[in-house]
């Protein structure tokens, strides 16, 4: 087995997911490592990220017949990927490793640029709010979220039976006019950051109280938390293993 | 007279001087002013910037009859201009300000990822440079641009009679992976800032040596230096008035 870790300006993409006809993450990973390795290469990622969002450090896995060259894939692999997208490292890996299943958690950072006007450098990896935000009470509002809950009200939708998920950690801090969240959880569902994102959102403005999330969490309902903030704004930070 | 203060994304700009059949900042910014004013505007501007540089604050002047009302024209402008350009402040000026004239010095950075990968959040505004940078002699080199010198080593062409240029600072920092100059000049001549990056980047991997740099200057001759780094790690910061 191998291992990969690579970046992605996740702006000019259909999300990580192979799909016919539009350009994917996958799509192109895929291609060139059959390139450079003349044969077809089928991989596993750890957290597939949607339309527009980035990777500082995603993890993708693939089984190859022999050892590996490190430095050659990686060299090859970024002739035909750059610049969109960066092979940070490769490297041979014990059997049975699997980018997804072997992680042990994930990271995402939001961020937001939390000032009156927007940043034309700043707009393709933040979003703009204009409304200023309270993050003491956005840090209240993320603390109920801690430990294992259902998570229904948090996700788009699931192809697993369980939205049983644990959160290990989640912290909103402000630099400047920047304000951040770095949440860390064993695994997400589909869009649980950008919903985590919109409800302490909503808690910072003042649209809604910090205690009502236990009553969002327990309610299993999609429609009682407060959709999903934009995609420019997702990182996906790093995958622990 | 009147006043903008303007940020913009130069990566998707032919510049910010007009050009026929090509988009460029003045080319969005004087029709944009034109609509909100109901009349022909014609600006002036602190620092023309090159095809794919960027401005964090870059000024114009232009004049109107009437008093403006700055926070209508500020959000009107950038309901026409957003996202890559962005109007950060209007305001009526004393009579006779000119922005390109009236401007004391201007402030440009210059921004090099330096590490052996590149990273595709960062290609749009900054450098990619693998070869180790060694800032010590950089800071010798540009050392020896400090006061006021012919620049005709250093400028590609220019309309003036006279190449002589003031640079009142310019110093390289690392932060981690990141080598940024700053400095600051009375004005500059047309690509000033990345001929000193460029000769600053040969000292900084010993292609050069830091004393050459007043034998470059004596020259007097373009052909003596290391050409232009490119447009993408290069923003006008500021202008000071």
């Amino acid at each position: 087995m191998a291992r990969l870790d690579l970046a992605y300006d996740g702006t000019d993409f259909y999300g990580y997911a192979r799909q016919p006809d539009l350009r994917t993450v996958q799509g192109e990973l895929e291609p060139a490592l059959a390139s450079v390795f003349r044969m077809p290469i089928e991989t596993f990622v750890a957290g597939r990220t949607d339309n527009g969002v980035h990777a500082r450090r995603q993890v993708v896995s693939f089984e190859v017949p022999d050892p590996i060259h490190a430095a050659k894939v990686v060299s090859r692999l970024n002739r035909i990927l750059e610049p969109d997208i960066v092979v940070l490292a490769a490297a041979d890996t014990e059997p049975g490793f699997h980018a997804r299943f072997s992680a042990k958690s994930r990271t995402y950072r939001y961020r937001i640029l939390n000032r009156q006007l927007s940043d034309p450098l700043l707009r393709r990896t933040h979003w703009h709010l204009a409304t200023p935000l309270d993050i003491d009470q956005m840090n209240q509002a993320v603390s109920h979220l801690l430990g294992q809950h259902d998570f229904s009200s948090f996700c788009r939708r699931s192809e697993d039976q369980s939205r049983q998920r644990t959160v290990l950690s989640a912290k909103w801090v402000r630099v400047g006019d920047i304000v951040e969240l770095s949440v860390t959880a064993v695994a997400f569902c589909h869009q649980m950051v950008r919903s985590i994102v919109a409800v302490s959102v909503d808690v910072g403005i003042d649209k809604k109280q910090a205690e009502v999330v236990p009553t969002i969490l327990a309610a299993r309902n999609r429609n009682k938390a407060s959709g999903a903030a934009p995609p420019e704004g997702l990182i996906l930070w790093s995958v622990q293993y």
